[in-house]
């Protein structure tokens, strides 16, 4: 069985890090070899360029810079790590990828989806996830959550309204492909998203296999 | 009088920052009010991409990885020094521009011209340097001066050939555009060039103020 590419998505506090290990788990437990990464960063370089996009101190950074330094870290992360662990059969279970991109770049600073279809093209060639979970909840819940953990990053330190935009790109992009994108409630206990998981991934991973 | 943008380019050890000295004092003679800067860099940001993409220990960096990150330095670059200059007259003399992406990244590592020329638009739009000076040497000259002043940055550690590519598409730049670019020999006592250098720039000067 090919490395297959799920992706999980969602505004900040939407609970994606305590999921990643539910869905690693449940792969696990069917025999799957995982690679858990994230964006921006999951090889060494891109995460120095993670370093700098969530710097407090580059505030005000050029709209383009944000956008080109997220694609730099993409493409170091796809030949390092993704493109790789696919190859080799593996599962990769990545925090974040293009979809947010289109939310926070497109949705949240308002750069033309266009623009930031062609930067796909380009690093990525016709590389796309073939699973994304989203994780969807209002961004003052989620807000509250990210925010009693840390002192806020670059992106965690913009107003409600960002993430509201962000939300809604993230929202279109499940209605235009709702194949690949399934939305998930993350507005509910953390054990109720659980479960729904392991039941996805299982029926997913099944469908994979043949069965479904 | 608008401002104009004025590019230095050239491979290692070929001159540029003495003779960037020499331009710029000229330039102040006639009246100009200049704006002195460089690339990769020039803002701050840009400067700590400079510092990754130099940083000998990201040795194997993607090709894509540094293409993005040099577009990604060049449209802070852009948005936070160059375009303001310009707007409010000032001469900008920028050492190194997008040329040397053609001829390092083009020539020197085998990006494909229209992969660059896609970046150059999407972060320029129409801004192209007005007059680039292109100081040629053959490169067993330049590195010879460039590696006795200090340690190599992950370009300088490059072998010759590398360069050699590099140079000749910088000449190929050259062929194409001979009213933007001019060739300057390099390859001549620091004295001849800055003679030559001066001589160039008072016609430049005086053509841009309607006396030519």
């Amino acid at each position: 069985m090919p490395g297959r590419f799920i992706t999980l998505e969602g505004i900040e506090g939407a609970g994606k890090s305590t999921q990643q290990a539910v869905v690693c788990d449940c792969l696990q437990q069917a025999g799957i070899a995982v690679e858990l990464t994230r964006e921006p960063g999951g090889a060494a370089l891109s995460e120095r360029i993670r370093s700098l996009l969530l710097d407090p101190a580059n505030q005000g950074m050029a709209v383009d810079t944000e956008l080109l330094l997220m694609f730099a870290a993409r493409a170091e992360h796809l030949q390092r790590t993704i493109r790789p662990a696919l190859a080799a059969g593996r599962w990769v279970l990545c925090d974040r990828f293009t979809d947010a991109t289109y939310a926070y770049q497109g949705g949240g600073r308002g750069v033309a989806r266009e623009r930031i279809a062609l930067l796909e093209t380009f690093v990525q060639g016709q590389l796309r996830p073939d699973l994304t979970l989203l994780f969807d909840l209002p961004p003052h819940v989620g807000l509250r959550r990210a925010r009693g953990r840390s002192a806020p990053d670059r992106f965690e330190a913009e107003a409600e309204a960002f993430f509201e935009r962000a939300r809604a790109e993230y929202l279109r992009i499940a209605e235009r492909e709702p194949r690949r994108v399934r939305r998930i409630d993350a507005d509910r206990p953390s054990a109720a998203i659980s479960a729904e998981l392991r039941d996805l991934l299982t029926a997913y991973v099944a469908d994979c296999r043949g069965h479904g």
